[in-house]
């Protein structure tokens, strides 16, 4: 069978690439060995927004005297959050299909492996094509712990599908996912230990806020262990054991549960990509180019595996970049202002550079921050909440990073997203109105 | 005493040009004879937000169940809400009194009274200025229904500081203030009735969405009475009896409490205005060029007084635009993208243009719309609600006008503001890259 663009991986970016492929009349062909949506849709970005929801709804219900409404107690069914989750993340599969199947994209369910830049095959089909997209994405991370094998190690997937509230979890890995969970199962009123080798959590977003966020998960009850290397792992009776190294001492922690979030990374093998010969970066990742084409012309690699950013909405981007040059429409990728969140309570988001990026790259820059409270709105629904709001500003007052801690900041980044991308200054962002009393506003109040 | 600027009003645009002025290093004396904020922070936006985020807090609780969430009892204290809201309003007062203090402004205390264009009377003292700003805002209008003098109403200021829970309450005018002291007073168990003139609620607002918000508040329980006339009102021994007028018949409606809401209207008495001989608009509105400067150079009107918007973030700007002209500085007032938000549950927010707005006109446009499920993270967090994205297009796709139905539609707007204030394509979106899952990416969703 004959296809314009064949689309190996049915996630963010494999289901962005078909639908605007589709949608632009190129016959299209979407693998995809496990569920379309993804990681992100399936086991990643949805589910645990829809599980942290929950969290925040019986964290609101047992806060709520700080607003005069009374709840004199408050319970959640685990089994009952697990299914509605499982039902949501249905309906938007759901949708996912019919906006391909509305473009004539063609499903095959199954694992593809690549022949040559033309040629896939597929159970007992060969499929050709014009142009091949790579979307198959990244994979969790295990590293090679003393005694991992042995262990009943949960990774994001288990936490996911568990329905019944251990009494205590040891997280290793202080990211995003481990912070995210960590958030979830400490306000269920589990007690949580987050393990990080490095000294802060949340490698990557604003140290500063991450310092403050972690701050505020330890004053709820949360242990924080940093700079401490988990050195082995072993099964107990009542759960497992974590052996670490923390500043040359060493220590151990139990808990009824271990999650393992250490990281992802690409996979980049069991689908035939070494069949393609591409040329790989230093890091032993795929190249790709601004227009997310490979060493291959014709072949490209969207989303995690070409291990850019490992973000869905990258993933998405990148796949219409990808999509746009296979069409011959004038577009590039710019990495310049990718959204972070972590969707903790509060949440954390952060665009552009951080000021450890920019001590580290020697740019000069300046700070302005502002407390949330200076939002009328922020103080009107955050009663004993605090947040910051930091920007960092080039010597002309360009805008290079702006980093977020407090709600709604998940939803208000991709306004600061809009200014970095197009290089703007701070000061332009008084020529908007905004309305009265939002969140929003602490970007004009940083002028 | 001689000031380079003197202000009168301390509400969002006679503290906002106060600011901005001392800031800039002029010598600003301000003039409030009530309380510094003004109606937006004293009366208006933040102590309705304040009540109405506890009664979002006491909603949630109730339906806490839809998100696996056990909440068998919840209850609330409204003596404890409207002392929360006073003391939000305290807190965001010394905010504004402290940026004043700390930009040198002086803070008089009295009602002011304009002499000349340079010369204005508080109390014993004189005070001359190079250049005068007014901004002494609207008040409630109350219709000069028959029996209104005798009878015991509520206006908004009432309804903020009333402690006890009545059984019921009528409400006269639908607009913006009124649905969302109705969706507060529904959410608290009282039986709300809402008379409207016209032939739906929130006018101006975009007519379809406005209607999905009031079939949901119906469903909860506010009846609706549109197209409407209040003929009359008389005082009974449990309330209330509200006459009207509806299709050539009559009708009445009682209740505990009346709250009249029909409208504002500027203040344009008691402050020597008419010392001026300002030029005024055929709307007999005080007339101002888009430097917010009046027929008579050197003084100036922003905010409600001049009858443009009557919104709190219009007045902000326009007193940045007005303090900018003094300055010497370039800039201008533009009205293009003027965010509208109604606070109810789920939230409705506009800016740009309305269907009825642009058929009136006769401009050619086209209609995009979807719902708002379309937005993974509006599923994950709005079980069993609706919402809806409409977006107003050019014939050559410039956006002209959004309306957004469904939470955060409040802090989602303003990124629909700064591309229609730019007149951009609905296109350029796609350069962005949005954090995933947000509700925001509805707008991603729409190309």
């Amino acid at each position: 069978m004959k296809y314009q663009v064949a689309i190996i991986g049915g996630g963010p970016a494999g289901y962005t690439a078909a639908e605007a492929a589709g949608k632009a009349g190129l016959s299209v062909v979407l693998f995809e060995k496990k569920s379309l949506g993804g990681v992100c849709l399936n086991e990643g970005c949805i589910p645990t927004k829809t599980l942290l929801y929950s969290a925040k709804v019986y964290d609101y219900a047992k806060h709520a005297s700080k607003y005069a409404v009374n709840v004199p107690e408050a319970s959640f069914d685990l089994a009952k959050i697990i299914a509605r989750k499982s039902k949501v993340v249905r309906k938007l599969v759901l949708g996912v299909k019919s906006k391909l199947t509305a473009h004539q994209v063609t499903l095959v369910q199954g694992e593809a492996c690549i022949v040559d830049p033309h040629t896939v095959r597929c159970g007992e089909e060969t499929y050709t094509c014009d142009h091949l997209l790579i979307c198959t994405g990244s994979e969790t991370f295990i590293p090679p712990i003393a005694g991992i094998q042995e262990v009943n190690y949960w990774t994001h997937r288990d936490a996911l599908d568990n329905k019944e509230v251990p009494r205590s979890l040891v997280i290793v890995g202080g990211g995003v996912i481990g912070m995210e969970f960590a958030a979830f199962f400490q306000t269920l009123g589990v007690e949580v230990t987050v393990v990080e080798m490095m000294d802060e959590i949340l490698g990557g977003m604003d140290r500063e806020l991450s310092g403050l966020l972690r701050a505020e998960y330890t004053k709820r009850g949360i242990k924080f262990l940093l700079h401490t290397k988990v050195t082995g792992v072993s099964q107990i009776p009542e759960g497992i054991t974590v052996t670490y190294e923390q500043d040359g001492t060493e220590g151990t922690v139990c808990g009824e549960k271990l999650l393992m979030s250490v990281g992802r990374r690409p996979v980049l093998n069991g689908f035939g990509l070494e069949n393609l010969n591409l040329e790989l970066t230093e890091r032993r990742n795929v190249k790709v180019d601004e227009h997310l084409q490979t060493s291959v012309p014709g072949v490209y690699v969207c989303g995690d595996l070409n291990g850019v950013s490992l973000l869905a909405h990258t993933a998405v981007r990148e796949a219409e970049v990808a999509v746009n040059h296979i069409l011959g429409r004038n577009d590039a990728m710019s990495y310049r202002a990718i959204p972070g969140v972590v969707y903790t309570n509060p949440e954390i988001a952060s665009v552009g550079m951080s000021e450890e990026a920019l001590q580290a790259s020697g740019v000069s820059y300046r700070t302005v921050k502002l407390p949330m409270a200076y939002s009328g709105r922020f103080v009107a629904e955050n009663e004993g909440v605090n947040g910051v709001c930091k920007v960092l500003l080039a010597d002309d007052d360009t805008l290079l990073g702006v980093h977020l801690l407090g709600n709604p900041a998940s939803e208000l980044i991709v306004m600061a997203g809009m200014m970095i991308e197009d290089r703007r200054k701070l000061s332009e962002w008084k020529r908007y109105v905004f309305p009265h009393p939002t969140v929003g506003e602490i970007f004009r109040e940083l002028i």
